[in-house]
């Protein structure tokens, strides 16, 4: 009930959107290789046709169709074999009528050839002569230039996310320079008087600082540049000082609050402080992840995330990963998701979205989730977990049995 | 009919498992930060507990249960307020029985106490005096010292790929440091007379080198630290010579033929000639994919791939890409599949396993998967897949309306 008072995520979605619409990072060229995994930040086209010529699909003989009509095996065609088409090079002068010219696979069609015989279907009663014991019919066994990619085809789209095959297509057509977006600096920030530096021994009443590290690499994963800042302690000087130095330097900032009130309060009032428009989000009906802060100081969307790992990770994934995609100009994909059989009930309050972390089993061709539970405060749980189960804001729960769609989370290289 | 000459597919992936079982890559110790997407090189125990003490989950004060036994709204349990628990400090003296002591979110609980009341079920008459108005359980409110992970528990397993949430638990247990399989240097060779570098312009004949960008990039995703060796003649001089640098440099080579048989017949001549056991694949009843070859030269795997590159591409993940987790020691991982409707029939021979590549749509809660036809030597084919529908080879096709698997094959981050 409670959570009526709190934006619905939808909403929140919404607004983050709505805020970053039009706010996109800059592109640069990099090498082809260096491509991989990064934002294709125009339209790229191929400059030439591909293949660059009409070449044969199988090793056999280029031949006119119009010189095999009728051949069959009790009916040969008799041609004169005029040559042959050397691998890489290319095609001798053009096919006379009555000619056939020797191609191996990927060699260039001669002009006045329109189709090749594959060698099953010839014989050669000596090197001069040819006889074709099947029909060619036109283009049969030629991939026409042209016929993979147009000159002037758009191969890759801008906002795409280049994966090892649009390196290929990009090899295909030449082109070793890539226009991709920049990667976005994005500050990482941890707050709370009780945690300390990776590297340090916590003392009495102590926690290592987790987010900086597991935020930091989902950031990283999702294409960006990420410095982290490491730890502020809850007063609103230190607060204010690391936020400005933090927008200043960055495109996007994340801060997980530590688990006390006066965090958010402080986020809160740092971003009002630091310009407009100021805080747009302030908590938002999901759980995990109601004391979600969110807003822009200028072009700077500036994230305060709760403290409690799992519910940062959760809402990182939900609003912050989007919004990288938008600063990146990222084309909309649907995360994939896979339907399972659910193997317990759970309760859900209205009004709320919740996020379930799930193992996945695989029997029978099916997969069961298995909801993974414990108290919010536990790490260990988001460790176990192949994917996420949202329960949307109009149900109140899930039944045992029910099928339902699981968002895959475990990283996929 | 022609496949059953050929290898089938389960018996080349067991026989390129059998021939790398016992190889495996060295570790090496990097920073957290940088285990991202690489693959734990031993059990990683937990050196302490967390929490390191036990701690509230809530705003509050912690009690001896037993001190609210009875308690209610109308019969308030009285306790005497001890002073307060600082966020991120050690926790004050013992509680004696009859004692509260406030307590935040996160704040480590005062030996003596075993519960916390939440701020809600308490009323303050005066700074000294506590009403408790509901009764606390034992544990109630708390989580314990060890309860998310106990000292000496194994957080990450052996051969775990290394995700964000992994991150985040070696940073809880303090893991500044983290054992990893080192990258494998791979070494990738394209081969053709008709090949041609991608900042040089096509002569009449050739083709731009497109293998050594999409296997290249798909063996960095894997995690291998790839060398481009570039292009090799179609000469048996040159082969042997590029095959031995490359075995010599690299933990795992891959050649590309170009599309002549020379190119083939070399690459198991060179095997060969480098060193026992030498060529134990050759030839695979898999489509697109025929041309395969695989041997050993000590306890380098060579692959030699066919030339064309949607068949490459295939063969690299049905094949390849096993070799290098066992190469790294990396816990088998069920690709993920999501279950689609195929639109239209496909045939496929039997004796042969089939791969197919379809874009995936989404309506109604299900999936639709289109397979990208199109001759065998487009490129353009591979750009638009979403993913791969695999026909086994007991199959003899696919029915338009079935429902099939959909490996998913799009770069995901």
């Amino acid at each position: 009930m409670e959570f009526f008072q709190y934006l619905p995520l939808s909403e929140a979605r919404a607004r983050v959107a709505a805020s970053l619409a039009g706010i996109i990072i800059g592109r640069e060229a990099v090498d082809l290789p260096g491509a991989l995994g990064r934002v294709a930040a125009a339209d790229i086209v191929a400059g030439e046709d591909l293949p660059p010529f009409s070449r044969s699909s199988v090793d056999g003989f280029a031949v006119r169709s119009a010189d095999t009509f009728g051949a069959g095996e009790s009916v040969p065609a008799l041609l004169a074999i005029a040559g042959e088409v050397a691998m890489g090079g290319e095609a001798p002068g053009a096919l006379r009528p009555g000619q056939a010219v020797a191609i191996p696979t990927g060699g260039m069609l001669p002009a006045g050839a329109d189709a090749v015989v594959m060698l099953e279907h010839t014989d050669r009663p000596d090197d001069a002569t040819l006889l074709v014991l099947k029909v060619a019919a036109p283009g049969e066994n030629v991939v026409a230039k042209g016929e993979d990619i147009a000159a002037g085809a758009v191969i890759v789209g801008r906002g795409t996310l280049l994966g090892p095959q649009h390196l290929g297509i990009l090899a295909a057509c030449g082109h070793c320079r890539v226009p991709v977006r920049e990667k976005p600096a994005v500050a990482v920030i941890s707050s709370g008087d009780e945690l300390v530096d990776l590297g340090l021994a916590p003392a009495g009443g102590q926690i290592r600082d987790i987010n900086s590290h597991s935020l930091g690499a989902m950031l990283a994963a999702a294409g960006c540049a990420v410095t982290r800042l490491g730890i502020v302690r809850d007063n609103y000087h230190d607060f204010l000082a690391i936020l400005a130095k933090a927008v200043a330097a960055s495109r996007l900032v994340v801060i997980s609050g530590g688990s006390s009130v006066g965090a958010r309060d402080y986020t809160v009032k740092a971003i009002g402080a630091l310009g407009a428009p100021g805080v747009l989000i302030h908590g938002i009906a999901v759980k995990p992840g109601r004391p979600t802060v969110f807003g822009m100081v200028g072009a700077v969307p500036v994230f305060g995330l709760p403290g409690h790992p799992v519910a940062a990770m959760t809402v990182c994934g939900q609003l912050v990963r989007p919004a990288i995609r938008s600063l990146l100009g990222e084309t909309a994909v649907e995360p994939w998701s896979v339907p399972a059989v659910i193997s317990r009930s759970v309760a859900s309050a209205p009004g709320r979205d919740d996020f379930i972390n799930v193992r996945l089993a695989r029997s029978g061709g099916r997969y069961t989730a298995d909801p993974i539970l414990g108290k919010s405060g536990l790490i260990s749980t988001i460790a176990q977990a192949d994917g996420v189960v949202h329960i949307p804001a109009d149900k109140s729960g899930l039944y045992s049995g029910e099928t339902v769609e699981v968002l895959l989370i475990k990283f996929a290289q």
